[in-house]
């Protein structure tokens, strides 16, 4: 493998995780007066990197290994492919356009913001009618097979077309809104409300820290800071990977399982293989393999029974006031309890694909052409109602409470739930090859299930595509199948239906 | 002033201050697995700065600005002015040189370190030796007019040489040594260890962030953090200075006077005109007048009567048991307390002039090719002795007690003296200017002081040379005078002599 070529593909990633420093110093310890200076530094390391990607240089040294990769080096095979598709999707896009969109997205999000605050979608209207046609212009550029709408989900989700995404994503659909009919009829169940006392944050702090140990975030190459939005950034490779918490003293979940969210995408991150560091050989898959390893670790272990027969003794010590009349049962059931709302972070584990299914149908809609963006606001709460039984009263609460698509990003937010299907098949297959997983949880060992996700995923890198990888780690391609036989069992159970 | 040099010049100082964010990072919050990828990191965006400096576009704006530059035009002289001085540094320079000495230092200071920590002197002769050799081709290759050693200092203090250098410096031991004498006769004074009783690090934070703002640290602009060795480094610009303390609860003035100190230098950065930011412009005229800041604020207000008049009540309520039998006199004189001692950093007002004098007349020598290394031991005894009356039982304690010249850094140590002189003549005309200055001190009132330092040197940046910058601030060329009446006067009343 060419030296020259690795050494260019990693100054590259050392540009990318430079960018990155700058972005977590300052969502975490940046002073307010760094801004200004904070955003010309940003601008530079990004343009130097994408000029170092779109060299000429790094075109003559891509070409010439392309036609001298050894086919059984998958190291070199995983490095030359990926710089390739990454130069290429660089490549293609004229400085100017993506100037336009870095622009025009900016000025969008903070339109977002005010249009959201005051639920007026009218002052949005325009940023997005711009947005959607430079998207378009985007895709054709890139190129498509099917429809543009490929184009731009391929930028998060290697390989996923609408065409394969859509059958999936209807069928899931017709398994969850008759169990949530199920659900509403067998009212009340659990009473969410308890996770709403007050819960003093330094012990939050406390058993966050404990449940991050437990599940093995290492925190000799990593750290856990404050931040307004939880995230996890990865700084110096799997050395060195960062995440986030918020902790809201009336709203225990944030911080619970806002932690072991980043946890399980942090953990994926300090799995990559450090001897690549700096090259896509360690870094993840796509969005939607990363998004199963953090729903795996916060819905499939983390709001589990076996989770909470050991911790919630904890927890309970920790918050003996706000706990006092609860039990395990009634802790679990909050923590897990299902109704319609408006509002997608909010969502519970089975009204939440019914959020991102209705987003992919309306965004791919947009971009095919097919809805016009004054007619959102109507195609939002019509699909809404008949998917949820209520209907938004306002934008705010509707089509306006994403940023998403004011930053430009439509082909985004089917990664979330296509990890979420991802989690469940690759959590149902470590059902299958570790002993006694639910026992092993319950005795707070994660070791297992820690090695098996090390050996089966995070080892590899962007080495497979999401697809080949959900084949070879699970015998099968991706379906529904897991997550409706496991989140019918579990809201079975809670609401005793 | 043509603006594509100008915008070169900046990134080349955003590049710096992507550099210094990487560097505060790794000493204050980056985990320990991040190491080996920040040094790749490290090494990435100095590359990238050098390059951006020595390049032929760099070369060709600077000729054609240098050529049409507007005499009135400061800003454009400035920039131009340091601009040329930074790229012939670095231009005269050959790369095989500068790799030689960057490797060279770093494998000379881990042999340091191990050489101080058994006291084997002649475990570090071999790489002093060679850096010494390293040094005069520097030397050599820059240019000089008098003396080798000129070039190597000009780095840190421009203008300096050491023939002005060198009487300033004589004259100044004759004053001091006479003092010390009578001091010793006089003998006991105050008693130093009261300040090594318990002192709680939590309280001790409580009177560092209230010293920090009473003197005007912008905490919007920058921020304190925590870290081995105290430091202030300008993260991006004057809108983000970040400093660093370090507790030792046993021993109270680490802490107090390093905040007041690493805040002076911060208070100077962060007055620095922002609207020039990372240009020569918005950059400290030199180390000596950086350290003329700090030692300013550290010593001749933060060790003053005056200043302890007003925080003395505060330090006595947050330390009441080991402040129990003291009092604003005897906290004022061990704060003060003057006795020959073997290490640098811990040396008083007085003796720490001589610390340095010594150093730079031994670094003079080395470079002249006048000490030979393996004499460098009992040169420095020899010259300890006839200076402090006290002999170094080993060479820990002598001459290998600092980090300098195992980095390579000749010519840096002088800029330490000349930072207390400078600091005790720019206070002095404070004191003619500024109407009751005491008194306001006394009043925690340092507005006065801190507009008339940002008035007269923040905010010119590099405009002004350090000697043409003590004239025009003065009226006078640099000289003892003013810091020998201080610290006559100060230790007199202290001994009562």
């Amino acid at each position: 493998m060419d030296v020259k070529l690795v050494e260019r593909v990693k100054d590259i990633g050392r540009l990318k995780s430079v960018s990155a420093l700058l972005d977590w110093d300052q969502e975490t310890y940046m002073p307010a007066g760094g801004v200004a200076a904070r955003a010309e530094q940003y601008a530079l390391i990004e343009t130097l990197a994408h000029q170092k990607l779109v060299s000429e240089e790094t075109r003559t040294l891509l070409e010439r290994a392309e036609g001298t990769v050894d086919a059984d080096d998958f190291v070199a095979e995983t490095i030359v492919r990926e710089t390739r598709r990454s130069y290429d999707r660089a490549a293609k896009l004229p400085a100017e356009l993506v100037r336009e969109i870095a622009h025009t997205s900016s000025l969008a999000k903070d339109a977002w913001a005010k249009a959201r605050a005051e639920s007026r979608f009218a002052d949005l209207s325009p940023w997005l009618t711009k947005l959607i046609d430079l998207k378009k212009q985007v895709a054709e550029r890139i190129g498509y097979a099917a429809e543009p709408y490929d184009a731009l989900m391929d930028e998060f989700e290697p390989g996923a077309t609408a065409a394969n995404v859509d059958p999936v994503f209807r069928e899931l659909r017709e398994k969850t809104v008759p169990l949530l009919n199920r659900v509403m009829t067998a009212r009340p169940g659990p009473d969410p409300a308890i996770l709403d006392r007050h819960y003093p944050r330094d012990r939050q702090e406390k058993i966050c820290r404990r449940m991050a140990e437990a599940i093995g975030f290492d925190f000799h190459s990593g750290r856990e800071d404050v931040s307004v939005h939880p995230f996890c950034m990865t700084i110096g490779g799997p050395g060195d990977v960062r995440i986030t918490t918020r902790y809201l003293k009336n709203f225990l979940p944030a911080a619970l399982f806002g932690t072991l969210h980043e946890c399980g995408h942090a953990l994926y991150e300090q799995g990559l293989p450090k001897e690549h560091v700096f090259t896509p050989m360690a870094e993840a898959a796509s969005l939607g393999i990363h998004e199963s390893q953090s729903r795996m670790w916060e819905n499939l272990v983390g709001r589990s029974r076996a989770f909470w027969k050991y911790h919630y003794a904890h927890v309970e010590s920790l918050f003996p006031e706000a706990l006092r009349d609860e039990s395990l049962d009634s802790f679990h059931g909050a923590i897990n309890a299902v109704r319609p709302s408006f509002i997608r972070v909010e969502a519970d584990e089975l009204t939440y694909n019914l959020h991102i299914i209705l987003r992919f149908e309306l965004e791919r809609a947009m971009i095919r052409g097919d809805l016009r963006v004054g007619d959102i606001p109507a195609a939002w709460n019509e699909k809404f109602t008949r998917m949820f039984g209520i209907t938004p009263e306002n934008d705010a609460q509707g089509c306006l409470q994403d940023i998403h698509w004011s930053m430009g990003a439509f082909g985004y937010f089917p990664t979330y739930t296509l990890g979420n299907l991802y989690a469940a098949q690759f959590f149902a297959q470590a059902r299958q090859d570790i002993h006694g997983l639910d026992d092993r949880i319950a005795a707070n060992d994660h070791a297992a299930l820690l090695g098996w996700l090390r050996e089966r995923i995070h080892r590899h890198g962007k080495r497979f595509r999401p697809g080949e990888l959900v084949q070879r780690v699970t015998a099968k391609p991706l379906s529904i199948e897991a997550f409706v036989g496991y989140i019918t069992k579990k809201v079975e159970a809670i609401y005793s239906i």
